[in-house]
């Protein structure tokens, strides 16, 4: 029984981190689109959200009997929780990327003159990279890792304000900068999603190891 | 103990319903400032946010404690899947309702002849509407009341879909209209996510009462 409950862990394990290579493959896709200029590979994207759908509700599906037949205590516990919760966000990476591939799609049906990037295609391969390593986090166990991930959020934040500042600039100085600038604005806002849902995956795996809650940080202590 | 587990069960029914409560008055709060003309009473939105916060840690921690005491089955394992992400949702909405209101005062620091709403009061009181009605089904256990939340999902997102083209097109005509159409437009999209969280409580209360996932409607029937 404990041998078994231990296999389906490994599942579920393998299943979660099947959903964020397909997820990270999608952002792939929508940013590489984006900067190479051609729009040939966007297609597959709604092809990977269909498989990351699917892994949701299975993920969902296996979490829920894990609860009704191991009924798991301490670790295994914090295990179940956590994977319920990387599962939601992981979903919501997948939207986000969709959302990505949509825009750059908006984006590549523009002139090529009105077409921007800013620090956008750095937004992109920085929100890569969290979710890479918050996904090797959750497989390795690493709290170290996934507290470099949590760190690099105030990083993609900082280049998404940038961003936003320039564009008001460009698309106040030249009317013909509006659609792209939009475009673009709106990319900028996915991949700052897709940059805190890695940070909840990295808290997730924080909670998962050590049975600690780092969220909300700045709150005053609990009067509980 | 099994009346003590329904104990349990009302607390965190009343925990969920009040952060759902605090959500909505911050959402309010945002959309009467921006419509109304008036930032002052922003920062209570800033203040209502800590308790969200508060109250996200403290449903998480109930929870928990919840699984490892109960060892819930059936209906109450349901129960308590829906509360863990129901609460999530609640802290992603009182996030958005924060970024209604820094960009509602965004809007306010710009002269009168800038400022722009447009359907996006529409969208405020839709929102506000959907996450009423989604945490009142769950409160009631009211299946036609949250199926009836979620067909408004589209609505909202009609809405935002034509405010979007008519700010494209105020931006492209007068960039003296650019930065209240990056707020308005910024405000949109808080709006529409908060109609999706909204979304998503109703589907969890559909899941909690009759143990049937209905979200990815449209996926083919899995091969699993």
């Amino acid at each position: 029984m404990e041998r078994h409950m231990e296999e389906v862990q490994a599942d579920l394990v393998r299943r979660l981190l099947t959903m964020g290579g397909r997820a990270e493959e999608m952002i792939r896709l929508g940013s590489g689109a984006l900067v190479g200029g051609q729009a040939g590979r966007l297609a597959e994207v709604f092809r990977l959200e269909e498989e990351v759908n699917r892994l949701h509700l299975e993920v969902d599906e296996r979490v829920l009997s894990f609860f009704a037949r191991y009924q798991p205590a301490a670790s295994d516990l914090r295990f179940a929780i956590a994977a319920s919760r990387m599962n939601a966000d992981l979903e919501r990476i997948g939207d986000q990327a969709v959302n990505v591939a949509q825009n750059a799609g908006a984006m590549l049906a523009l002139p090529a003159a009105e077409r921007l990037l800013l620090e956008v295609p750095r937004m992109a391969d920085l929100a890569i990279a969290m979710l890479r390593d918050a996904l090797d986090a959750f497989a390795r166990r690493d709290v170290t890792l996934a507290r470099s991930v949590i760190q690099r959020d105030d990083e993609e934040d900082r280049l998404k304000r940038e961003s936003l500042l320039e564009l008001v600039k460009l698309m106040q100085a030249d009317g013909a900068h509006v659609p792209g600038g939009i475009a673009l604005l709106l990319i900028a806002r996915n991949l700052e999603r897709i940059g805190d849902h890695a940070t909840n995956i990295a808290e997730e795996v924080i909670f998962m190891v050590q049975g600690r809650d780092i969220r909300h940080p700045n709150l005053p202590a609990s009067e509980d």
